[in-house]
């Protein structure tokens, strides 16, 4: 069988599971890592050895699909350079209010480069998405409720990052029931910085005055790091005229390595999808999965 | 908005609990119910006043659906019959062996009359199959155990129903997890017959061998009944190379209500798939959902 040939753009965190993942994948085969210009001249990562490693995805061969683990904001101008080449996308775009913006800005991309886009393929957006998708159709009527961790927060950990006399920072999210979450906030102060003023400023700032915030000063930061997070999403709704239906996901996992591999699964999908661009509703779940559809059918249906 | 019309053939609990469900579609109407002939006798029960309630689908006007809630074994008869008329049909058909089988069947039928069917479109399988797949991709190794209950078995009641001396019976299935389950059988006797001896009848039927198994006797079987249900997914594997990723998907349900409304989700997906067969994993899910895509993407994604 011939392996679909899959470049990872971007080698942060996601990058480098996503190469874990395409490793583990039976029907893919890694073609290379496109990286920024100043990566290039550091030393090769070990786990890379006998790996492309190259500034522009033209001077990889054959390459089907680009795997975006770049920062969201960047995914609509790579994608769209990409797509141009024929060449499908796949991102984990998290900011959920443009993600309609951003289907149609690179579907029109997609089809003018005849390739597919995938996008906000992560657990959330992504694979929480479908889930919460199909609660709604089971229940056309009632609530849901999504409650995040306890894990890292990448949004209120910069937030806080970027006030003055901060020298690293780390936000928590902890789920209190209900959507509603309180924020754990653990600051290493830069010297001669006031750890008091630093404080008034997390809990005024936007990102925490509608929440219930701590803040709390370290030595290091980094020591307290962990990139576990969860999910509990709940619906209790109505079936017909049917009340008090009740729906529960619950999921513990290592961030970055979920969603590297949802990832990988998207890139698989996106070869059996017209051109065009796609949310992960928009794409028949046996197409993220390995395999012969009779196959799939006989053991998951 | 020009609503969809959508009939029910077979009115027994989940063809109730369908009507319901097709009452509060916002795009969907009645086209009318499907009876046998020995039922059209019998008074129209007062929820269907003003309802056509038929022996033959052909005397109902312009309908483009078909909701089977015939028992599972004349699903493909009645299928095919159906299609043949270019009238899409959606089924909750529960045998999971034979749902390749059927699956193929249907496809050609459906192809034949320039109709589709959605087949086994309940919550096990159907949606519980969707879920398991979604979990599946996002961790591609690992063990995925099903845990069904407290609720009635309707397969396993059947089974002791049909032993002589049984007047009525009811099986509940209690989840002991990992996928293991424990029979509670409740056995009404016919005047005259032996407990003792139904009892040993049940405890060696292949329905029963294989699990731990309860036998009691009851003066009235009716008293005990209850349409509630429930399941727990669990599945434990591998992102990438990451172990320890934990998925849990859980439910408390009335059974033929939540059956009842995935049929009306599928007959309206049906609407928008190409002429086939399809399982539920073979459609995207938004196709299941009421609205238009870019408003579900923005509230759902």
């Amino acid at each position: 069988m011939k392996k679909h040939r899959v470049a990872i753009v971007g080698y942060g965190n996601i990058g480098k599971y996503a190469v874990e993942a395409i490793k583990a994948a039976p029907d893919l085969e890694l073609a290379g890592i496109v990286r920024r210009p100043e990566s290039l001249n550091k030393p090769i990562p070990v786990e890379l050895t006998g790996i492309p490693v190259v500034g522009d995805i033209r001077e990889l061969e054959d390459v089907e699909v680009a795997i975006l683990s770049t920062p969201t904001r960047l995914v609509e101008k790579y994608a769209r350079e990409i797509l141009s080449l024929g060449i499908n996308t796949v991102d984990s775009f998290d900011i959920h209010e443009k993600i309609v913006d951003l289907r149609s800005s690179l579907d029109a991309a997609a089809k003018a480069g005849q390739a597919t886009a995938v996008i906000s393929a992560g657990w959330d957006p992504g694979t929480d998405s479908m889930i919460r998708s199909i609660m709604e159709f089971m229940l056309p009527q009632g609530l849901t409720y999504v409650n995040f961790g306890p894990g890292m927060s990448m949004g209120h950990s910069v937030a806080v990052k970027a006030i003055s006399g901060v020298e690293n920072a780390l936000s928590i999210t902890i789920p209190l029931g209900t959507g509603v979450h309180r924020r754990m906030v653990y600051v290493q102060i830069e010297k001669g910085a006031d750890f008091e003023e630093i404080k008034q400023k997390v809990l005024t700032d936007p990102y925490f005055i509608n929440d219930e915030t701590h803040v709390f000063q370290v030595a290091d930061v980094e020591l307290l790091k962990d990139v576990g997070h969860g999910v509990v999403m709940e619906r209790k709704g109505v079936s017909g005229k049917t009340h008090n239906q009740l729906l529960k996901y619950e999921m513990r996992i290592n961030n970055p390595a979920l969603t590297g591999q949802i990832l990988v699964a998207a890139a698989r999908a996106s070869l059996k999808q017209k051109p065009g661009a796609y949310t992960m509703l928009e794409i028949p779940i046996i197409d993220f999965i390995y395999g012969e559809p009779e196959e799939i059918i006989r053991k998951l249906v």
